[in-house]
């Protein structure tokens, strides 16, 4: 059968809950046409910016549709193709969807061979978020040695990459976290210098004792009350690359008064520069040829949660966005 | 007599008045000591940054103490030199401070040969003020032919100088100003494309109608306000450049929600850079030679508010952070 998760309900400002999609089956697609090609999914990767997907505003990306498959990358096997760039058996990253097969435009997949690696690694740290950690910093952060770069949502597939390549750039490296297990991870596993959990009360100032020498540089995926406490530590010409809100997606939060940042971002010199990964895809061989090596030699380490079953889906997303999940999410549809 | 005005009493939130300053005589200076030089100062320059000054707060500047004379770009006379680069009768670009006299190093000199444009020109148009708009643009706005560049207090010397270079550049320009009298004057002498009154109470409906492709460059030096109607009508990649905030340097106005700010930064992919002009001396030359010729020639006109004598001084900058000025606000000593 093919299954499929559609949009059933667009969640507005709440929470996204599962009875938001409604799960489908029909006949298993077959035949391609002239440059098509028919993918099974072994792998689909859940993401923050799917949220933005739901709701029908003004965005980088136009909403899913009422009644639409869901929009997600997946890694694929080839079962037919009418393209010449493909072959049954190859593997290829996709934008596959929600959903057990997909048929695709060959223009729209990559074939990968993962090596030692497992094919996973694709939707991860030698995926978009990967790249999206290395594009931000090499092209807003630009950390230098000796520099402090604090990164929230740090054990995710993004944050955890900054921390690595802030790392290996010879910089003070702070993670921002929300729970001890990921202040253990960051700290353990990821070689953070130093780990915060958000929730702690004393949050804001566990930060400052953290950053001795203020920040230079802050790469944004939280904002909220995470940014309000970075704000005051920003030295003179830090950088802070927008990469995501997660904190503000969902519910408003409590209102923060702009004029301080502003007069911040003039005091200070502040560069703040949002940015998403597909600004820069003309980097993404260079990316790939100056990480897979890292990632191979164990210096950058990665951390999978990987589930098994298309039908948890929506569940996996809900998590991802509560940040309920270890590491990077993906479902396992073997 | 040394005439020079001191700082009394620091204005805290509210607006300055004269009478947090104090007129002071002593008999004038004589006597240079080695690399000293003693300046009779002809022009002072009354500048919106001058507010920052007088609070103990951090800044990229100490305060002026209590006490102490105020600080200020002047236009000098050289009267005695201890400096082998100045000789009587030079006249000097000065930090000669709120004074009728000043003795200082010949480092922080530089002499200027004004040829057929008034000395003033090198406290506006080719001084800081012009210096900051063309270093704001070229750095960060970087405008492009056909892009819509909209600045604020678009007829004070920093404004009007983004306006006209920009008008240089090809761009549709949109002013911003505060009355009539300025409307007019953005139109008629500094060939704004349009100008709009920030205090009609339609002014965000006509800042939209005036900018029918979106804003691609808005230069801020007005926050608030002014900064709240622009935000929905930036344009994908557009850039700010953020150099002066005069709407917010005395009481507070209202909250201003930083979270749609934070929003349209990742989604529109925006860059907010702030500076201050120092941070770009090594380009003052090129600035100078790109920019004279331009202002020689008429290409590049200037609006000064020429006031009268130093007692003046106060009230001048009152005038300034009220926006009671058209032009550049200069005091002549003579």
């Amino acid at each position: 059968m093919h299954r499929s998760w559609t949009l059933q309900t667009r969640p507005g400002a709440r929470m996204p809950q599962v009875d938001d999609f409604e799960l489908q089956s029909a006949p298993v697609m077959s035949g391609v046409g002239e440059g098509e090609v028919l993918i099974r999914n072994l792998y689909l990767s859940l993401d923050p910016y799917m949220r933005w997907r739901l709701n029908d505003a003004k965005s980088y990306a136009p909403p899913v549709g009422i009644g639409e498959v869901m929009v997600g990358a997946t890694i694929g096997e080839v079962m037919e193709s009418g393209h010449s760039d493909f072959m049954p058996g190859d593997h290829v990253v996709a934008p596959g969807g929600w959903q057990s097969h997909a048929r695709l435009s060959g223009a729209h997949l990559r074939r990968i061979d993962a090596g030692k690696l497992p094919l996973s690694v694709f939707l991860g740290v030698l995926g978009s978020p990967g790249f999206t950690a290395w594009a931000g910093l090499r092209h807003i952060g630009k950390p230098v040695a000796g520099e402090t770069v604090v990164v929230g949502a740090a054990t995710g597939p993004v944050g955890a990459m900054v921390g690595q390549l802030a790392q290996v750039a010879g910089c003070r490296t702070v993670a921002i976290c929300g729970g001890p297990e990921k202040v253990r991870l960051a700290r353990k596993t990821l070689g953070f210098d130093a780990a915060i959990d958000h929730r702690d009360p004393a949050f804001a100032t566990l930060l400052a004792l953290e950053c001795p020498c203020g920040i230079d540089v802050y790469f944004e995926n939280i904002g909220g009350k995470v940014l309000e406490a970075a704000r005051p530590l920003l030295n003179d010409f830090a950088r802070i690359p927008v990469c995501g809100l997660v904190s503000q997606y969902n519910a408003p939060g409590e209102t923060v008064d702009l004029a301080p940042f502003m007069q911040d971002i003039l005091v200070k010199r502040l560069t703040w520069k949002g940015f998403i990964v597909t600004d820069f895809q003309s980097d993404f061989p260079t990316f790939l040829s100056e990480v897979t090596p890292l990632v191979e030699a164990g210096t950058v380490r990665f951390v999978e949660d990987i589930r098994e079953g298309l039908e948890l889906a929506p569940q996996a997303l809900i998590d991802v966005l509560q940040g309920n999940n270890r590491g990077k999410m993906v479902l396992s549809l073997g």
